[in-house]
């Protein structure tokens, strides 16, 4: 039974160094398209739904590529807007064993998505259209103007039965010019109100919603806080992951759901990384898809921790997994070459 | 002392998605060709022997291409015909971490080895021109014809007192269609009738020829079977190899022949992977050299077993260590850059 | 007024060798995907319509890469069936100067397209989902049963009043194993008289469809034919180019369109030419846009024959052209960078 | 007799499709970093002269990689300042044929160079320690801040006798949301006054100077207007070029020369185009060398515009002819092989 | 009628910068292995007969590549010898329209070609073997022992009957440390009494042989001289071209054949260069063609003269064509697509 | 407090073939440009003194080439002459797993260093514009001339009270033609009597030196052998590292520290390898800033061996991380991706 879902959010042009050369040793890049939301929108198309991308786009060259490739990721454009002129970039150089990947931003500012104007979207209507929306903290710290669209967005979906989903995934970079935490707070809470479908872990609760906690494991204040947010914002599921990142460079993911006052955990995984970038929204697609399908619980989150680790393992931000790749993964040992 | 060695086989397009992309997400490959035959008359040229390839090749431009990257890999092609249109091909994503690399083919009909006619093979005049001729399971689930050219090669080499060599290279998928293990087995027993040197291990025997076993440890029903195929097919050496793929995606590889009743072992191998396919090809060579050369059976299967983990490091299928490199491994651990 | 066009025909992986080095010397090949009804699609996609493509592709790798690619060129897939193994490939070696470029084919037996059974396709609901559907001659050489889908197609699309056009796109070699002109011509003779619109010209008027004419001249030729097929067949718009190939490797084209029993003609215009296959199906877009549009013959034609030559500068099969980018190219002269 | 060479202007980042493919068709860019100050400090670096840039960076990973590039261009960087956090970026996607290049610039506000604090540059101290400095329109088109860090630095190196170069350099993009040609002739008013070889020709004297002539014809023009603006604003020396681009997608190129009330003009050359852009920095370095070398003015504008020839031929913006080179060019026919 | 042919000369290392970058702008080049020696045996090789290289390459990792890629363009490498450490290597730099290409030598010493001991060869051996040997001026420049190597197999050959072929290709540089022309003519005229076909023309007769001529057309001198060189040193077939270097980067080239006292004359074609390096050996290739196969000399001057064109237009200094695509470009005019 | 630091080496042109090919299998290089002093010169200008380089380059494209390379790491070119025909050159083909790396020469003779005239540097007068010189016992092993250079040049710099650093470097195959053992031991001996800061370990004590020790541990031997060495030629500082390679192709190392009679070691680390040539260098340069800036002993062995640990995971030989990122990476364990 697939789905018509929705996710709100930026496209972001990704520049890569290819190999592990640095920006000031190379001189070529490889560049995609991606985003918290193409992320989500194209996991869940893989999966057999359909993923509409809510978003706008510059009407240039740049736009036009950024369209193409969104076309291939599989994503339904119905709702791409194109106006202004610019797009968020950033720059990625890969690292090596002990030096890290490293990040570098283009401005924020006077993208077409930051800049859209009111009129843009019809919020309304596209609620009518889908079953799902998905939103993310990133987009939430973009301006006023955005934070706006998002609440009514998300009103207008619950208005038609709809389901709310909001990946906390607060980036204290994004908010520190705006007041930090503090303001953050605010929006924060009027996004769990509306939300049925939450990503987050113990650490949001302490950091951005304030929560205090005697624990000190991060199990244990996991356990402690995970249920009074549910309890407070009215939350039907909360789902996250634990990540730990071994001395050989090899992660290990532990995924959780918290759903009806019980927690699910599954296995510790531990698997070589390719690429982390987008990793979190292929777990993020595994919760939805696991409970617009009606997995038990410890399907769905076993289904999550494996699109993650599989989701490391694969070229670009952006999830490409179908569901049968991710069932395999789930119950298979590394293999041979299949032929 | 160089022999002359004959492989009869198809010759395969390889194309290979550079680096670790999915076919859905890069535009470039790489290609090469190989196939059992290639692989092995090349192994052998590396190895100071004279390398034949007993095939057919299109006469396009696809096989001038096959031509030229033939001669590069030392092989001699004085026993390479022209005909048809079609070459077989398959295409290559290599896997990373948990996910594993996968083979898609091309179609096996119509290619130019398939439908050679009769006449283009004088196999009684080739038999005279070698010592040794080497075929495998994988030609023999062509087709009839094809399984017809074998039988009449291998008789006319033993007929001159050459040496025929035949890896029973079992793929289920290939038997499928034509009716599977039933039909398989009895083509198999002809070429074990005509065999002098037979690569297989345990699980060629209980699938392929159907035999049983009480035992359940691989090692133990090696020990079990191998000696009633080699007593009831008269056969001079069986070799073959057991793998083992670990959780840290390094394989690991125990060599094994069985020559004048005797099982001989190298010890266990472990080592990183960078190219899979084809390696079974060095191992092979690696104790066809050995048989050739005279070296003691201690000496052969640890050359083979070196020789097919230096395979698993060389990119592409075909092996092209030399004698030299292959003795280095032998002895030697993971070295410093050699400068 | 945008209008919905489905496009029936074989999906086919363009292997490109980069730069102009052959087969025989390279190790590394472009591939994308394209074939007529792709083309078609496309293009039209890019000049605001819905470009639908009718095909089956096969359900494995080589099939989500082409699925993949057709999204990217924004050509609706809602009526892509997936089963069987295989996917139709060329080669392709490009020339330099007095070097011609070479294609070299794979085998087009067993393709998913050509062995799709019956119950693939619904050409009665395709048909009522639909303005117009294009089909070309390179499909009618396949096999009977798509012979027989395309003219139960046609039969459908014309019951619910769309449009039917038809490209001659007379190939020999495709014929030549199922008797040539003889058996071709009927079947052609069946699809002009479901056409409205046919891409023809006086070439195919005499050598498919077996037609005389007593004059020399290409255009006199044309002037003599083309009004009596249209008349035979009772086709509303007949059109087509004449390609000359100049010393300096520059190409000329003039486009031509008969309808109304009147001829118009396009300027000849002279271009370098990058990637001269998929050219044709830019034109036969550009004619289709200008009768789907209302466009007067004069601007039908000039459009097209310059969708024509900016397709020769666009690198792959596939014609991307904006409807603003082609109106530019037919007022403007060669310009200094867009900066 | 080697000289001090200032030039002010913003690094930009180059982002340039290889190939002839779109933005919506690859996946790979090539980056390099130019500028109109760039390319002038680097072809006086080359031509044996000391070529400072003055300008400021951000403190990250792209301008660690600008700071290697410029260094490999020759260029000395005791000038460069490192602070804010962007740099200006364009996309270059390359045309063929009738297909032209197009450049889609990244957003200009915000870049370190614009928003460098007054504090940034001690241009007294700068003014002290070279010979000439070089500005051009691009620049002034920037902000209020950037202009008067012009003016006051032109007037610095006046002070201390130096020798100004003004380059015209009109985009009209570039001034549309300032208020266009009115406020850009206030400016450029002020930096003729203050210069001592001005790069421009008619069409900035009609255009943004507002002059008006009788005059139809390009070169009667030119002879018109350019005498008054010399001396107008009491300039030395006017240069620039007449740019014609034929239909086989040649360039034809005569440069000028204005100097002691006496017009010089080069022979036209015509001549096949690889990379375009900067080249008219190119001629500028010519001219400039000229003067500061004291060639006659015959030698100077054929010098200067072979300069701008052979930069046409040059992968990239930036010149990188030696003088040896360009006086090769300036009298050799195309030649063989040099070996 | 396939003959045996060996060339005698040096392999050498071509390391391109792809593109048309400078050497100090690229990080990449394309690496293959040339030499006259190897142009002159692979291009016989591609025309049916079997083509040897007699030369010493470096036994070492470059040695391999050269042998793996000799093997590759399909000449026999039975009289390969593997000694020394070096190989003599060039870069060259692709020139773009005015600009030229240039080329920059590695060491010549010490290579291993030019230091190969005296019993390297076993030249009477080889010349039983052969019906033809090659030889050039190159080779004749590099040093004493090489030139006494040039002497021995030729008259080993002439012994037995053999074709001795001698391209005098006078390289000025390589002589000059050497003495120049006067020390060059005592050798040069020693190999020319040794030819029975030599490549040269009127220039070769000037400058190398010190012949005077008091015509001023390079035909009437070559008329002049050619017929007084073939009678002195009683030459069978003296052959060469004529080069022009057009304003729009095409070249011409006019063939000439003199034999049995008479000139035979190619037309003069015109065609756009892709690779200028090597093109000479196809022209000489395809002179020792015709005379083995027994082509009148019209069609020998021609199918050189297409053989020499079609080098143009091939990546790499090796020509690779077949008979087939040469008899084709002597007749067609540019074409359509192979397809 | 930046210093001005000079190196006295040759630069070596490395072409390596990109992934792990074999030269015998690819057809590409990439190229760069290094050497231990352009090492150590690049690298102390990261850490942000002036790192010059006393060297001669050819002047001809290959060293334009180098010019432009040196510039863009940062090199100060103040010294660096232009005279010769040739360049060093290596090869490097990458190893995988028990495959090791190999480097195979070009000649060493005739390079411009090797063979700069006397005349060529006033090392007097460069000795009074530096701080600290760097030698290497690389050079010291080219002929005799280099080596007089080298003595003249560290003289030179002790009367200015400059710091002399010597890297022992002993390579056995750059002496075996010269005499070996022997005859370095006299030069090295020179060497050290004039250095103030001395990279060796145990390994040169003994084996170039002739020293013994009753030991048979690394750390006993180096505990018994350096205090020696550094009493016997007054050398106040002597630093090195000991490394071992783990099975699992992860290196280890562990730096040390003599001075002031007293030992300081680093802690072993172990880390995976990206590109392990220069990585030594790193670690000198790590020493040498050390000491420079007046660290603790404990901090300057760390220091330089988490810079010889980064230098592992940067492509290319040449060190250029900062000191930030050394700090960080003496810290702080492994990470994720900075964004």
């Amino acid at each position: 039974m697939t789905k018509r879902i929705a996710a709100f959010g930026e496209v972001v042009m990704r520049l890569q160094v290819p190999g592990v050369e640095l920006l000031s040793q190379a001189n070529t890049l490889n560049y995609s398209f991606s985003g918290t939301g193409v992320n989500v929108a194209s996991a869940l198309a893989r999966l057999g739904h359909t993923g509409f991308l809510v978003s706008t786009i510059p009407d240039n060259a740049l736009g036009d590529a950024a369209i193409a490739n969104l076309h291939k990721l599989g994503i339904d454009l119905s709702y791409i807007y194109r106006s202004g002129e610019y797009i968020r970039m950033y720059f990625l150089e890969n690292g090596f064993g002990v030096r890290p990947s490293r990040v570098t931003n283009s401005s924020r500012q006077e993208t077409s998505f930051n800049i859209a104007p009111e009129a843009t979207y019809d919020f309304v209507d596209i609620a009518r259209n889908i079953d799902v929306v998905h939103f993310c903290g990133i987009t939430l710290a973009v301006n006023e103007s955005i934070r706006n669209y998002m609440k009514t967005f998300a009103r207008a979906v619950k208005k038609n039965s709809g389901t709310v989903v909001f990946d906390c995934n607060y980036r204290p970079l994004l908010w520190s010019s705006q007041g930090g935490y503090e303001k953050a707070k605010l929006h924060y809470e009027e996004m769990l109100e509306l939300a049925d479908i939450v990503m987050m872990n113990e650490q949001d609760a302490m950091f951005v919603l304030g929560m205090n906690t005697k624990k000190e494991e991060r199990e244990a204040q996991l356990k402690d806080l995970i249920p009074v947010v549910a309890n407070r914002y009215n939350i039907s599921v909360i789902a996250g992951t634990h990540r730990y990142i071994n001395n050989d460079n090899t992660h290990s993911l532990r995924g959780f759901l918290f759903k009806n006052q019980t927690f699910t955990f599954s296995s510790v995984i531990t698997f070589s990384v390719y690429d982390r970038i987008g990793a979190g929204d292929a777990y993020t697609s595994g919760i939805i898809h696991g409970e617009l399908t009606g997995f038990a619980p410890e399907k769905t989150v076993a289904f999550a921790t494996a699109a993650g680790m599989l989701a490391h393992t694969i070229v670009g931000d952006t999830p490409i997994s179908s569901e049968r790749d991710i069932l395999r993964a789930m119950t298979e040992t590394v293999g041979d070459v299949e032929r």
